[in-house]
């Protein structure tokens, strides 16, 4: 199935928090557990989230069927409200939502339908985002490359195929001989959870390691290409992604490797600057738990900021559905 | 107690394994469970293991006692090659065996009482070499300095006080008002659970982080030294030390932040090119599992190297028992 479906009695997602052991299905009746659903990141990437916003937004249409328009407006804020407090860094959330509030502001007639129609239009339209940042990105896979991606920017960070990932995919059914590279991703372990069951699934050769051997197998020579996905992405090409990527890129940089980003039109970010995107903070347990057991001392302080901001400067190309940016980005004709 | 010490009947070393949560002691009675300690990190840390090696030999002299010159040496031998076959890369290991290859060669008499004699040598000069590299690093920490270490170069990875963490600890105890970051150190957690347990138990503030917010938090603008260990230093000044240092060293040139290295001379090795350093691979399962829990899909590929190479020219001093060093690094003259 695909990472989040609308079926006539609810929203069926992923568990990603179960995956890679078990593939457990979540139905999701109420847009209050579609928001528990992406706090918790049983669904999380920045697409994914977007299109799980917009499913919950329609399960609230749906539940104010035979309500006044005022009635229906005001339950669509209010879960519109709810779901943007779910996470503030990834842009798609806030453009999903964005998209839909125009139509129950605009709209005086069947908005009900047109929520629901638009909402499966959203995530119709992921499929076919990613399918074409798979098309542009792969042309700049090689056949041998050994690409390094990070977290997880595949089908499940998606409706499905992924954007890193999708890249990464779409490059290897062409073909290409392609060997990858995961980094498990502290402290969730999307690498080694998600993009490994990926990768496996599909095929495609890989290795995990911790996020900490980045720099000796980049100095070894061992990876000649980094693809990661991206969570928001600022006007001149300033982007935020999970945690790490920012090292990954500085050391992507000083050994001369490319560094690519794929991600749709729907993470760019027009209108905030880069010092003004929140980067979320996150629960001190996912980092002093794995799985329950406890790896630190108790009584301790820790930090667990879920993003970091890659400068334009480290990154070599930026793939989206509708082309190929390279330096100097801006944005700015996309509005 | 101590991390290692001798005692009448056996040597008794602190199981590094089962930190922090449970501090248990293992009493090894011959050279063979010393082997096995280090094999399966129950003791590690370079000077750590230089000493342990030694107390394997004087464990083997010990069980010679009332055999023959040749048995003594036959036996002393054998327990030597199978000491050195434990773990490659830190030298302290060798140069322990070394030293203590040299009285059961060069002498006649007494060769039982000398090694043992010897090898608590080694032992005390470690505890006097962290005492004097924590005097001479500490001269680098200012009043406020947040300072990033890495893995565990602590106490625990010598006999007492520690290199890096000696360093620390030697200016907190100055009155030097000090916070520290610690990466985990995956794959084993060093830096979670024995860095972290060596802070708390010295009441020095610091905070945890995973090894891929090192970008994050020095883009930040929140660390301003790095100090770490090494488990081989080659000549001109290249280091050896746990997987990731290379990454972290890296990112703090990157962001001008001083990167010191602290080890006592017995580090130091001479002959061996970069090159040819023997960088161990571990088992794929310290990747895999983390605390018996499974955290990657089934058969898969893994990447599991202890170490790495951080070259002399990210590393701002080299902080010795001797002094400190400033590039350009030529340790010739300490032969």
């Amino acid at each position: 199935m695909r990472t989040i479906e609308w079926r006539e009695d609810g929203v069926y997602i992923i568990d990603q928090t179960k995956l890679p052991h078990e593939l457990s299905i979540i139905k999701c009746m109420d847009y209050e557990r579609i928001a528990r659903a992406i706090e918790n990141m049983e669904i999380r990437g920045a697409p994914a989230i977007g299109v799980a916003a917009a499913m919950g937004i329609a399960l609230a249409a749906k539940s104010s069927l035979g309500k006044s328009i005022e009635d229906i407006r005001e339950n669509l804020e209010r879960a519109a409200m709810r779901l943007a407090k779910t996470r503030p860094t990834a842009k798609n959330l806030f453009w999903a939502l964005e998209r839909l509030r125009k139509i129950w502001i605009n709209e005086e007639e069947g908005i009900i339908e047109k929520i629901i129609k638009e909402a499966l239009s959203i995530a119709e339209e992921d499929v076919i985002s990613c399918r074409k940042i798979g098309e542009y990105g792969s042309q700049l896979i090689e056949d041998g490359d050994v690409i390094m991606t990070y977290c997880n920017a595949g089908g499940l960070a998606c409706v499905e195929l992924g954007t890193a990932l999708g890249v990464i995919k779409m490059a290897f059914r062409l073909g290409k001989r392609i060997t990858v590279f995961v980094p498990e991703t502290r402290p969730l372990l999307q690498g080694a959870r998600l993009t490994a069951f990926e990768l496996k699934h599909e095929g495609i050769p890989f290795k995990l390691i911790t996020d900490n051997m980045v720099g000796y197998v980049m100095q070894k020579g061992m990876i000649n290409k980094v693809i990661v996905g991206a969570d928001r992405i600022t006007r001149y090409g300033d982007i935020f992604n999970k945690i790490g990527t920012y090292t990954l890129a500085l050391i992507a940089n000083a050994h001369n490797i490319p560094f690519y980003v794929a991600a749709p039109i729907s993470t760019i970010d027009l209108e905030t600057s880069t010092e003004n995107v929140i980067i979320e903070e996150r629960d001190p347990k996912e980092v002093l738990y794995i799985k329950g057991v406890r790896i630190a001392p108790e009584g301790i302080d820790v930090m667990n900021p879920a993003f970091d901001m890659t400068p334009a400067r480290l990154i070599s190309a930026i793939i989206t559905d509708v082309g190929i940016f390279k330096p100097p980005y801006d944005f700015a004709s996309l509005r």
